[in-house]
């Protein structure tokens, strides 16, 4: 039974037991956590004066990704990333995350140790503890939720961006679009070193704590994390603060090797691919300086590409310029698991 | 299409707007709660010098409910309600909820919006707000993940029990699972008062919130909810505070229609169905008149059904007594998603 023990061969309770065990102490313990995995709730004693933060994210079998060119490790790192790029979205910290996953009994154990592993990495990486969680069998799809609680002094919202801000991202765009992409296709380019960059930027983002601290230290009026494509994404902040949004396309940070991989498509997939996880946010522009200062101390870019405007007659949108000259409106962009209907 | 209108017929964000309309103002903002549903993350501010409390359960469709026997804001009532139970089995208040779903497209709106009229009703009587969430898509069984932020100044842990200490239960035992053979088997006497009520207690428990209090307040050592069964959760008290524990059977208290409707089963139904969401803790046996006088004001009663030992050669353990003189020496006993193999 050695190396292909079931989830039924071995039972909910040792399993567990096992789970935790691959967790490091560290990302088992801390000093303001009383009470972790092994009773009914985790228990923690919240920093005076600081808010709460709490953020949920579920990743499910053949809808967010697939066994078929994901691998353990990868997935529990991911479906920790996502949630801490929710924190970085608002500008706090994570503290605690639990785990919820839904297993059918001829899981392996093997797999979920090598899972856990992964979430132990980046948890162990972003001072995150994981304090508790439930296991629950189904009879369909695997899933895993997680939730982080994490906290902020000030926090980035949605609906803070005025007329005159500028718009800035961190990092660069549409390397997790191409690297889906590729994997998607079978493209005969997966193992090469350009297209594991952005296959690695696909399966194992990185979430931009730090940028978002740095946002909010320099009074950014408004952000979030680009999980849905940039365009759609723009477009939440725009229809939240009730203003319009222009992208320069010229200045959007294009990943070189998205360039290399995808001469016709580069700019779609910066634009309207999802899951970079970088941040986009505003600010007024004259503390652009001060932000990209910061952002040389934490090793991260911070470009400015674009502007905010009074909502005219068309109301809160977002519009590309910088086209060859053209500019195109664009409504609706983000991902949605169900589109709404035109 | 009104009165059909699917999930992929409306789209995921007018979906949550939909949702969110769902939920009185009460249960959406709260003074200490700064950032609600529409955000990356829900942000509120801990009351000083409390502790902060998280629990999560999930319930998934075929596992842990039935469409066929269960209405949706029955469903919407329970996922709360099974989340508030740990809260009260630590002996913390409620605070706040985040709710994640996992839809398929053609499940429709206008049962999700009663499932979460449920979830309203439970939110509103127990004072909790629902603070945001995630909606999923998925290819499989519908799920609700619910995750619950509370607050306590002390807990009621599952370590603390002592040789010595009295063990007591809340409220009547069996009802729930005397509730589920009745709609597992279509049994004719479904409809009639005496099924209802233990359909009710299985469709709809009541979180005992008072009672965790109470039970703190009286310095109780130990104590946790009954979701998997009377035997199984306290083996998990046993096993956590390394003691033995004695229950005596003729002491249990049985919901009268339980006695009515299962004649030959209903002390089975007691002391091992699961879902009652009573509480089950340990404590000084000096205090339970105190506990009694307190479960008088709340409304709950609190029986003494056994007592605390130091673990002898068996180890943790729970043993019945008072089955007409037989003694059973039971080992795991809870229900668990995936059986520890023999």
């Amino acid at each position: 039974m050695n190396g292909a023990e079931t989830v039924a061969d071995l039972g909910e309770f040792p399993l567990i037991e096992r789970l935790q065990r691959r967790l490091p102490e560290e990302v088992r313990t801390r000093p303001n956590l009383d009470i972790g995995i092994g009773d009914d709730c985790a228990v923690w004693r919240p920093t005076p004066g600081k808010r709460s933060v709490i953020s949920t994210d579920t990743m499910v079998e053949e809808i967010d990704f697939r066994f078929e060119w994901t691998d353990w490790p990868s997935l529990g790192w991911k479906a920790l990333a996502i949630n801490l790029s929710d924190m970085a979205a608002m500008g706090a910290r994570p503290v605690l995350a639990t785990i919820t996953l839904g297993l059918r009994p001829d899981d392996l154990v093997s797999d979920l140790e090598a899972m856990y592993d992964g979430v132990a990495e980046l948890a162990a990486a972003t001072d995150v503890v994981v304090a508790g969680g439930d296991i629950q069998r189904t009879g369909g799809p695997f899933f895993i939720s997680i939730t982080v609680v994490g906290e902020a002094t000030d926090v980035l919202r949605r609906t803070g961006a005025q007329s005159g801000d500028a718009v800035v991202v961190t990092g660069f765009l549409g390397a997790s679009g191409a690297g889906l992409e590729l994997l998607r296709a079978h493209d005969e380019r997966v193992g090469a070193t350009t297209a594991d960059a952005v296959i690695a930027a696909h399966m194992r983002p990185i979430p931009r704590l730090a940028a978002g601290d740095a946002l909010c230290d320099c009074g950014a009026s408004a952000g979030m994390d680009i999980s849905d494509g940039l365009l759609g994404d723009a477009q939440k902040i725009a229809t939240a603060s009730g203003v319009a949004i222009t992208i320069d396309a010229d200045r959007v940070p294009v990943s070189p090797a998205v360039h290399a991989l995808f001469p016709d498509a580069w700019l779609d997939l910066a634009l309207r691919a999802g899951e970079d996880y970088e941040l986009v946010a505003t600010i007024d522009p004259e503390r652009i300086g001060e932000l990209q200062r910061l952002g040389g101390e934490i090793g991260t870019t911070f470009t400015h590409i674009g502007s905010v405007h009074a909502a005219g007659d068309g109301g809160p949108r977002v519009s590309v310029v910088g086209m060859e000259g053209q500019s195109m409106t664009l409504g609706r962009g983000a991902y949605e698991h169900f589109p709404t209907p035109k």
